[in-house]
């Protein structure tokens, strides 16, 4: 009664043992044996945990197809929103409005309020869709989900947030100058500041609510109390929630965009950056610490993706401060920041050689030294007996297969042997 | 009487030892116990055997940046050419000539003939040039040395020689069509059939007499010749040579893509290219059979050159056909033809994935059987004998230094330690 499955997890019984497996290409052919370092139990993804290299190949491909589908189409609702930020254009569609439009209320709450509350109902629909691609790409563990989906997310949101935002609200669709990089700074110049109120209005009336918003936890709080009161759920089933990641790192690193990008250009958009960060700095500390149960260690996983998107800002400000110089007719200005990119770049090659490393493999010392410290650790024989039943395909589980399958979940090897 | 050098060779017991070592990162820092896999002996560039990480990444840098400004100074001999390709223009520089440039054989001679002798005048210094780059860049064998060498050389050629010509001969600088990618495929199209007539040229009047004087090596025997006359070297003391991978490579390469991106523009070149290729294969299978006597293994690791800059052939020959139908006014025809690139692309990222590890590290399997093969063989004792003395750099040879060094080759652990 037993049956292959095409994967497994393999326990070691040292640390350097199992880098050497992850490290060194096992068979001639690379597709073929796949190593990855195990997640931790709780953290395991069971649907795609045995699928080939090639079929999770596919699996990407389709999920970075369906991730640009979806980068794209979201500019209907951009162009939408920046429709109303430019009221002129409304009244000309609609005559019959133009009384009201003209009152100083209803045109602020439009230009001001109402597209970022429309663009807002729409981006909440982002973090699950791009959790839900990320889930199909192949990944075994939910932490991996989670960080390719906060990728996902952070370019989406600079993407669909700030370019389209800037590109198409001060010049309908000039979105073609991603063809033309030649022009790609004079445009940034001449349609960036042009935005600079909309974001500002953004900071506040988006990044202020959200951080308040994040306080009070709302939706879980009103779910709880749905299933309390209706579904006979008591106080001890709650379940902590874990910290979304993957829509609120990607939120965070926006602000920090709009901060170094507008710093030069329109500097009033500080002191509410200010606030928010503050703030942030206050909630989410006290969140961090009293309200969210981590579900796994992230390991500082998701650092090299603030450090990308922090380069990435630095460049896009020096690409603007060029392009601003040229259109003042300072071509000793331009010529003087063009250094600057370049740095910029040289620094994050820098750090990718330098501190990357770090986050793809742990350097042969450590794990050494931790080895040696677990020779001489009493309690080891009781982790490898924790170790044979930690990991358990909820397929397979003794509940529904009514015990038949009890003999599976001990492993293939005596954990005495290597 | 000892000195630190922060480099040395270790020999391992094991391949799978040294794949350990080589594979997974030793100390914290990935900057400061760097691991290479260690050279054939002779092999070995010892100026940079010791340079620090950080050195090393200056170096390359600095190469980066010189190679880039050969590249754009070579504009100037291609833009030379390619004014005499042009004869109606020189005539309007210099009308005295008026009467010569008209006769039949001189403007025969000055539009086919001399502009590729000049252009391969100033190419004949390329490789050499290149070579220099690449040894300032770090390597610590002559090998890596060449393989960079090669993929510079073949940048430059397919810059130089291919996108220069194409562009500024049809229409003097339009080279920044590269700053514009949405003109790309229509200025490509424009412009390369115009060319067609001087690549068949440069086919049969630089391809042809390279490969023949390929046979006759005659710079080797005019300097072999000299040396025994004059020098008096005896017949014994002559080295045979070494087949300039960093030269042939990229000129094969470059008339493979010559073959591919002209096939559907102007198909009077194939029978060129076929004989071309035709007595390479003879002319080249001897040299290497009877000729060359190679200097080190290179393990095939030329052949991700090979496969790159054949994926990027044929992605150009795409690229030019979309132009082309786009200029005859067949949008259908483009749009088919679209997804042409996009799968030649997936599929080089296929290759990528499934054969480029194997030309990064030896599989686990295939090291370990050689080590069960090794363990049986009595002559082993013997080549670890022979191992202790195999690298000497020769800044420390005792010949200079008169003995008092004949120390510091021995290994550092005595090799029945790992």
């Amino acid at each position: 009664m037993t049956f292959e499955v095409p994967a497994s997890f393999i326990s070691f019984k040292s640390r350097f043992g199992a880098a050497i497996a992850l490290n060194i290409q096992g068979g001639v052919n690379p597709t073929h044996w796949t190593t990855e370092q195990a997640p931790e139990p709780h953290d395991v993804y069971w649907p795609f945990f045995s699928v080939t290299f090639i079929n999770r190949w596919i699996s990407k491909l389709v999920a970075f197809v369906a991730c640009n589908a979806l980068t794209i189409l979201f500019l209907i609702p951009v162009a939408l929103v920046q429709g109303l930020t430019h009221l002129d254009q409304l009244e000309i569609m609609f005559p019959s409005l133009r009384s009201i439009l003209r009152m100083a209320v209803v045109s602020q709450v439009i230009t001001g309020y109402l597209p970022i509350q429309i663009l807002q109902v729409f981006l909440t629909f982002v973090p699950p869709i791009m959790i839900m691609l990320s889930s199909l790409q192949g990944y075994i563990s939910w932490s991996q989900i989670q960080k390719s989906a906060c990728s996902k997310v952070l370019r989406f949101t600079i993407w669909n947030l700030f370019f389209a935002n800037v590109l198409s609200g001060s010049a309908l669709y000039r979105l073609t100058i991603f063809l033309e990089p030649k022009e790609f700074p004079r445009v940034l110049a001449e349609a960036v500041p042009a935005q600079a109120s909309f974001f500002i209005a953004y900071v506040v009336a988006f990044g202020w609510t959200t951080i308040a918003s994040e306080l009070f936890q709302l939706i879980p709080l009103f779910y709880n109390y749905i299933n309390r009161c209706f579904c006979g759920v008591s106080d001890n089933d709650f379940e902590a929630p874990s910290l979304p990641y993957h829509s609120e790192i990607p939120r965070i690193l926006f602000f920090g965009l709009l901060g170094v990008t507008y710093f030069i250009l329109a500097p009033l958009i500080l002191p509410f950056l200010l606030v928010y960060f503050c703030l942030g700095y206050i909630i989410y500390r006290n969140q961090l610490l009293n309200v969210y149960v981590p579900k796994y260690q992230t390991g500082g996983e998701f650092w090299p993706t603030v450090h990308t998107s922090t380069i990435f800002s630095l460049v896009l400000m020096q690409i603007i401060v060029i392009g601003i110089f040229g259109l003042k007719k300072l071509p000793l200005g331009s010529a003087l920041t063009l250094p600057l990119p370049i740095l910029t770049l040289l620094f994050n090659e820098y750090c990718q050689k330098r501190f990357f490393p770090i986050f793809k493999a742990y350097p042969a010392e450590c794990l050494i030294k931790k080895d040696r410290e677990d020779q001489n650790n009493p309690s080891m024989s009781e982790f490898y007996d924790k170790l044979a039943n930690a990991y358990n395909d909820p397929a397979l589980m003794p509940i529904k297969y009514s015990g038949l399958f009890g003999s599976r979940r001990l492993p293939l090897l005596d954990s005495s042997e290597v």
